[in-house]
């Protein structure tokens, strides 16, 4: 009997579908010593991304090797995910199968009907993308410090995967950088309607909005250029994520569609203080997101520090946080260092944010904590 | 006969309120060499804005000097800007009053209740702005390539400014890098609706709209995050903003509602190519938005630098940055604090930015261009 760990090739992965999720998992894999191999059903495509990974591709060499990729990653679009997972499966018998489709309830239901066993299939989700799509716009360090969520592993009504599976696709995608988050397809689906399909709508409808003009289009500002990026979104994609999720979306548009009366009727109505409790609302809310995922529920002292344009005096101040061991936990700059008097903020643990605060009024620093 | 140009003093501004646009407004102005006069009803914002703006401020001697300012600014909340207008109208008979309000035909109107003779008084909006306000936000290049809008200068049922009026504040305005477009209130307004209003009130209804769970705060994307960055606006200033232009807002409102409806069905009905075509008219739309006003003005060249949690590791890079000259103009860091390695952006010009990216890859770090 063969011992199934010669049965797979763990440092190859297989990667179907050259966009902007396939190539940029390819080219973080790549770096991290994995050997690739990548197609696409679009010869074009499929030239393009192996031009990109060529220093990782599998050689001559390892074509020859018979042995199963260790994890083999179908990223296509949602509609054809399960047929190509199955098909996967069943070329593949030692190795583990993941799809990274941002929609997860549809695609497990529709991999269900298909095959029997789910064991060696695992649905995942990618907390990351961009609005612009392909090859091209990959990146080696898409998934590093992003969160990337794991489904269908045993909730309630959910075939599950493999234990084993599991812990080999958790291997994979930690070593990518990336955080691993646990949760059933079903509450994936409906946190997705929440923080990105509805978000995605609305930024879509905004931009259909503006009627183009020359006006609108030069003087819209940074905010309106924010809420609208998400508008460049490939159509196609997007209606099928949307159509795979509809439940959970429509209700969420209903409930946005209530608060855009509540709150236009008391804009009619001139009451301040109504408005001002749902802008508080939302400003609560948002103040809760602020920074990188895992940042959030920490408690930071931010240090407003006036600075005048001497050359090094960023370096300065980073010395004397180096000096006192204060580490840096954020920071920004709030206007340019190149002018005469800018501010920066540093936040630290209270801690370390009071022993910076007395060693930079005692070097005579001017220092604002609000 | 005193000759009028020495009853005022072309090198003194006076600011009314030292917010975010004050503050930078002033910054701006004293950069530009005009000796800065600001004050506001809260002594500790005053305090705090006449501390950043040492340099620039009037001094002993400037104070005795009893010639008007060349301009005065009125940047405080839209609800007061009409009596204080007012006000400076009649403390100083030979300087040139604006406001910078972002709704202009309300303001318009109570100035007009409230004085017969508009010939000194300009309205302007700047269409700068960023969704923290204060003076710790303020920056002395917020309006640099930005518009800057003037109105109430002859349309049709508006009082009129004086011609002199109006260049002394094209002087003004241009001095500090904006460019000028001129529109009636009411066209400003109507814009204002479109580009501002309507998405400031779509991003706090959306972040209002998450219940806040942990999973949704840790989870919730860069297209989330942009999109409810509005949604940290000031609650009274934005009910203020609302009220004032509220016929115009509640009929884009019922627009998006009605696109709402539109999209929902579609999506109801599975129907994909419905929905395909309402995502093509919005990225067509958006794709016509390239950056003349927005960020892209600034054309900075941006490093991405791997760091990892060695104490003193900032404090190097800023000291390379130094020991080379190379300014650095923004930066942000990308770190949460759980994990070892971080990614922080440095913002230079595009000859600095080669110099210390050739400087960083000789010293073996990692730094990613794109």
């Amino acid at each position: 009997m063969i011992p199934p760990e010669t049965q797979y090739d763990e440092k190859n992965i297989k990667i179907i579908g050259a966009g902007l999720i396939g190539t940029s998992l390819a080219l973080a894999a790549g770096e991290k010593g994995y050997r690739i191999e990548i197609i696409d059903s679009d010869p074009k495509k499929q030239d393009l991304a192996r031009d990109l990974l060529a220093p990782f591709l599998k050689d001559e060499r390892d074509l020859k090797d018979e042995r199963d990729p260790w994890i083999i990653v179908v990223a296509t679009p949602p509609s054809v995910v399960a047929p190509i997972v199955l098909r996967e499966l069943e070329l593949h018998p030692h190795s583990i199968v993941i799809d990274v489709a941002s929609v997860k309830t549809n695609v497990l239901h529709e991999v269900q009907r298909l095959s029997v066993d789910l064991s060696r299939y695992v649905g995942t989700h990618p907390m990351a993308g961009r609005e612009i799509g392909g090859a091209l716009a990959a990146q080696n360090d898409l998934f590093r410090g992003r969160a990337w969520i794991i489904t269908n592993t045993g909730a309630i009504g959910e075939e599950q995967a493999g234990r084993g599976s599991v812990l080999r696709v958790q291997e994979f995608i930690e070593s990518l950088g990336a955080d691993i988050f646990f949760m059933s397809s079903y509450e994936h689906d409906r946190l997705m309607a929440q923080i990105s399909h509805v978000p995605q709508i609305l930024s879509t409808l905004l931009a259909g909005h503006l009627s183009g003009s020359k006006a609108e289009i030069e003087l819209a500002g940074q905010g309106f250029r924010d809420m609208t990026r998400l508008a460049a979104s490939d159509p196609l994609l997007w209606s099928e994520i949307l159509v795979n999720n509809r439940e959970e979306i429509i209700r969420d548009l209903l409930l946005i569609g209530e608060a855009i009366e509540e709150i236009g009727a008391a804009i009619t109505s001139a009451n301040g203080e109504k408005i001002a409790e749902i802008f508080k609302r939302g400003g609560e809310i948002r103040a809760k997101l602020s920074g990188k995922h895992g940042a959030v529920a920490r408690n930071y002292q931010t240090l407003h520090i006036v600075i005048d344009d001497r050359p090094g005096q960023l370096a300065e101040l980073f010395t004397i946080a180096a000096s006192i061991h204060a580490n840096i936990e954020d920071l920004s700059i709030e206007h340019s260092p190149s002018q005469p008097t800018g501010l920066i903020s540093l936040s630290f643990s209270p801690n370390d944010g009071d022993r910076m605060l007395s060693e930079l009024l005692d070097k005579k620093w001017k220092v604002h904590t609000q």
